[in-house]
């Protein structure tokens, strides 16, 4: 078996599930590792191979994808016994698809180096649907000609490739694409929960408001959600809350004082404690409306 | 002279003067006032009969259109002696498209039915652009019939003209308007400001997360300016921050507490004291980056 050419994929959650399946669609032979087994039992019948570990996944492959949850969680897959780092074969190249922190990003890129292996990270935007279309934007960070050899398959799961610099540049630029969309949402909900004291129609509010200045992806997709009171999840409280806490923590890092990502980061911690940490993001409007 | 057909206009301002340049340019009888005469001088050259007085122009008018800066400003148009109820003919109507404290818009729709004549709120979003080009949006409060009527002049200036409700109602959904742009604005410069400490490439960022969540008007159109350090105004921090004000005060009266707008008002506030109060919005960055 050439291993080079042989795929891992670790983390078969709603979005690593589907991506892992683009890669198997296009002809890839992969081998698989979740958590939760189960969670892997599609991508098995559609001709995965089924891991005991990330170790045995990496001892397997030539390229190991990883698409977990939090940071401690991508810490444990490539770091703990039994984890990538554990079974990895020499030269090969980790692309951790997860949103995580610039600093361990560049951890994992580090160890790698000094295992004659790459790493990129690679996180994404775009969601659920993203994932399920192939849509999503995918910003990497890491050595160029290491991103470049995995564009190919990177292209199976996202229409826009963006090469962002060294390791940890894809995080920074996912964390950046969270400021925007906190800044765009709490804009929209505040626009909202005015305009329906006011006594507005809220369509006709978006009507008038979207080919301006206002205009914005948050109030094209999830103002008509928060209008019908819907508040299914495109996006989860509880991963984008997770993802301001790293952006809260790297901000610090980097002794910048940003008062908006603060304000959204402690508005999304009281829409988790309303009890709406599994709601969508549009749920910011509850935490808002009960202030 | 028929009055209920001749058009009187009072402002002409950068965005006032383009303006009632659409409704000459469309074969109008227009007699202008601005309180600076030679603001004037170009639409009277293409055929606008000077006056005065506000309350000259009524006199002459059967519609009247006003477009001038702070509420005080507003007031002093409509109610000082001299001012536009002062020369009004009876069943005239009155077209405020300045941006306005909805109660005052209220207050002059309520005087305006006193004397049998009617008033309609049609504050603009689209800025100098929008003005020069005739593609403003425009939200129009007041008796539906009166703003049905209009509406073709409306038509001249815009190109989206959205039927809010009641007096007052254009006014609040132009609040709405600045709310989002508020969010989207601090959003933008806090992920520019991060990007640029984290060592990212911002055209190469703009490029990744415009298509997905974070895309929005101000990524498009301002976000390219704030890298090229370009403060130049489409839209006057001075300006912005008085609609922002008059959101602080409307939000108080309705027992609103929106987080999102007092910041948004303390950073400009900030923006103005550091000497940028005829920048652009953009150079919110300013204000953010001496935190």
């Amino acid at each position: 078996m050439n291993k080079a050419k042989t795929i891992g994929w670790i983390g078969t959650g709603v979005m690593g599930g589907a991506m892992c399946g683009h890669l198997l669609a296009a002809g890839h032979t992969v081998s698989v590792f979740s958590r939760t087994r189960e969670k892997a039992t599609d991508l098995v019948q559609k001709g995965a191979t089924w891991c005991a570990s990330p170790a045995a996944v990496a001892a397997q492959s030539g390229i190991v994808f990883t698409m977990v949850g939090t940071p401690a969680e991508v810490r444990q897959v490539y770091f703990s016994a039994d984890g990538i780092f554990d079974g990895l074969n020499k030269a090969s190249t980790m692309v951790d698809m997860s949103t995580t922190a610039p600093s361990l990003s560049l951890e994992i890129a580090e160890t790698a180096s000094q295992s004659g292996s790459y790493a990129v990270d690679a996180p994404v935007s775009g969601g659920d649907i993203g994932a399920r279309d192939a849509t999503l934007s995918i910003m990497a960070g890491g050595k160029e000609s290491v991103v470049n050899e995995v564009r190919p398959l990177l292209d199976c799961m996202g229409k826009s490739i963006t090469y962002m610099g060294p390791a940890g540049s894809g995080q920074h630029a996912k964390l950046c694409n969270q400021l925007v969309v906190a800044g765009t949402m709490i804009g929209v909900c505040e626009a909202l929960l005015y305009a329906s004291k006011a006594g507005l129609d809220c369509n006709q509010l978006i009507a008038a408001i979207r080919p301006g200045a206002a205009g914005c992806w948050t109030l094209d997709n999830l103002a008509p959600r928060i209008i019908k009171g819907d508040d299914a999840p495109g996006f989860m409280v509880n991963h984008f809350l997770k993802d301001l806490g790293i952006a809260v923590q790297e901000a610090r890092a980097l002794q910048l004082d940003l008062p908006g990502l603060k304000l959204a980061h402690k508005l999304y911690l009281e829409t988790q404690k309303i009890g709406h940490g599994q709601s969508g993001t549009q749920a910011l409007i509850h935490a808002l409306n009960e202030l």
